[in-house]
């Protein structure tokens, strides 16, 4: 049984341009986001709905390499796939692929699963479930 | 009598720079709002604890021309002042200078008074007081 | 003869919210931005490539009406068309929709054609013709 | 000997706040970065002057790990450290401090020395020499 690896295409946008040319490294961390969330909806899990049900997932970890520099107007695709949930702490990892199907970036996020006031607790079964789903 | 103008200085941040080599015209915004927290602070108005007070201040109208870019690690110098406060709204007007006491940029923000479910709402006599002082 | 409208459909993201629970109003700058790239290359106008060939278009003024606050994963449509060129002057117009169909925002942008060293210049005949297309 | 830690205070911006009412993960890298120039700037090295000279520093590494969150409105402490320079790698370790003085953040930043074109070169034996001071 393999992992489930969900794709996300986007643009780059030329606000995230800095003055080297490059897509600016803090944002990739915004991509990462936006790569979970897409992967959770597809499973049924709306994070909007969460926060509404006063659960957060903070980010605990973010790891990131940078092997190719992003830049403005590229087509890129995200990789997004779950690597571990264990107690309460999800772990996403991510690959970018750039036009030239070339890999420029991986990363690593493990979040907490958290109440409203920031304190970890256990996520609900169905949680779990859910994302059991994924690996 | 004349209107109260704040200055707050600060240096313009790498990250904040596009491949124009100019810092993003989205940027701005941050500053001004940078700016009338800064200027509220001053005259005991914590809008952090205006939040937590139930009221919020949401952008209603933002206006700004540029007539000098920034650029990197420039040290500028950014005026803020009431413009006027009339029922739900307070408008601020800012200018930015930059290193050569040139004038770079103008802006204009209209806020609203506004309670958490962001209807808006007559500030209190005491916020009123207080901004008043400014004018 | 009516004026082409763009639209461009597209989610906002986490991290664009603030502690309010609203997209920041400084981002919408970067979804105007956005819009007019796609407007500009729908004509065959590359902004990227433009600015190899030594152009740029910096901001010179932006308005926004923020009527209706947008938030975390809604799907926006975001219209965009030319105002007018005139001169070294181009201006976009803007309007957001929210999945209620409800005009939530209002923008306008002058951009200015420049040489790569910031100082204004005709643009070229055959960028006129081409937004000319569009009025 | 020690090594040279800097410590630069600076307030967290409302913008950089999200719907958490955290700031957001993806804001850090800034303050790194801001760090990092802050120290370069105190031994003589302009990143400015650098580029213009044709060399850029971009991030091949960034580990983050956030023990507590920042909230707007805090006045931080970054700490920022040389940890190593090894042929065109510099390494910059760094520490986040809140007003109770409880380590919030943890990072780790290097970066490739690199001409105009993205290539990995030698830095020159001045800026060397520099950074080796800070060891």
């Amino acid at each position: 049984m393999a992992t489930y690896i969900d794709e996300l295409q986007f643009k780059t946008r030329y606000a995230e341009t800095d003055q080297m040319g490059y897509i600016h490294h803090s944002i990739y961390a915004q991509y990462f986001e936006m790569g979970r969330l897409e992967l959770m909806n597809k499973i049924g899990i709306s994070y909007k709905q969460m926060e509404k049900d006063g659960f957060i997932l903070p980010v605990y970890t973010l790891n990131t390499k940078y092997f190719i520099p992003l830049t403005f107007d590229e087509t890129i695709r995200l990789k997004t796939f779950v690597k571990y949930l264990k107690g309460v702490r999800l772990a996403f990892g991510y690959e970018i692929y750039n036009e030239n199907n070339q890999k420029t970036t991986e990363g690593e996020v493990v979040l907490v699963f958290a109440g409203r006031d920031g304190k970890p607790i256990r996520p609900p079964k169905e949680f779990v479930d859910k994302i059991k789903t994924l690996l």
